[in-house]
């Protein structure tokens, strides 16, 4: 299976990311795991959204911001594995962190803006596990954060 | 020792848990390590409790919630491993989501309904690093939440 | 790259710290992966603050905060990996909590404390991926908490 045609016949095409500005490295590999740092749903050097779901956002906005998360975090997988995601063997784990008031219950409905958009480009392999957590805020204000583990094949 | 017959022993019977409705896997596998996503305390289809710990709810419903996330977890890591807990070589860490109210300081109590299981089943292989955080809201507006990072022993 | 003796050049001491009153381990190690529980800014007893960033305590005091985050997990590395830190191959990940009010957006100044020290003591091999994320409420109502996942090398 070819994840790079795939992102490709999505329409998602690959971005060169922004370094972080401050002492942090957006991936590290050790062994076969890529860990990958908090992703938040910027694009063209702004948040998609500001704000909190549940409060002036809608489930819908923090879903596209969910996927933006995850588009993200792809541009960071491809460079990782030198150019291309056909390295990823597994998504093991997302950890997503949606900003909300007390009482909205509905955190995994937006993560799975990042859940559906990962399967559809990796199948199987891109089913994992995850956590979806209310945040009280987030950085910069943005609704929804989301990091990333994978399983990488060796070599290469 | 025979995990198996520790959690019979304590009464606490393997149940069959329901996959999740979305995009994503109760567990996952790899090399020697087994991941585990957010686990609720559903307890046949319904939160044990809903709301926040430290508004409505006792420390001690906090940890009965704790404990049943455990329970849930444990189920899942059965049906990973094949029907029996007895591959576990260690929990490696948890990390436990409290809702609650600003200025609440008692996470830990809370967690502690989880960490005191997993080291009445496992013993000192149950001993496990974790972190207890506050959390705004959490999905279904269930009071605790809780994942697992699992070492097992290689074969079966 | 001796960082025992980088850390007693920057006159940071090596401290004892007090073991979890809970069932939980402050580490554990599988494989070439050291995990550290959730790390708060005790010192000599008590927090450096308590409260929430953004409401009474500023960013500068959140960074100090982070930074006695990563003095108190050195510590339980170095007991981890029999006395010294030179067994550490890379800091991997760290995940930084940040109490916080609605509306504040500046959790990733706050964690830069942590990471700028953990980069000065380790150089390349501390700079790591990481999420800094908001919470309504910590541990003890301590503002920072930090947990960390760290490559050590094999042997001694």
């Amino acid at each position: 299976m070819d994840f790079d045609k795939k992102l490709s016949d999505l329409g998602i095409a690959p971005g060169s990311p922004a370094m972080p500005v401050a002492n942090y490295l957006p991936y590290r590999i050790h062994g076969s795991v890529l860990y990958l740092s908090g992703m938040i749903p910027m694009k063209d050097g702004q948040s998609l959204f500001t704000g909190r779901v549940g409060d002036g956002l809608s489930i819908e906005q923090g879903q596209e911001c969910a996927r933006q998360c995850v588009i993200n975090g792809l541009d960071w997988m491809r460079v990782a594995l030198g150019g291309s995601l056909n390295r990823i063997e597994a998504i093991i784990r997302l950890r997503g962190f949606v900003a909300c008031p007390p009482g909205f219950g509905q955190q995994p409905q937006v993560i799975n803006g990042a859940s559906d958009l990962l399967v559809e480009i990796f199948g199987d392999a891109g089913r994992h596990t995850r956590a979806a957590v209310g945040s009280v805020a987030l950085p910069l204000n943005v609704p929804v954060e989301i990091d990333f583990t994978v399983a990488i094949r060796e070599g290469a």
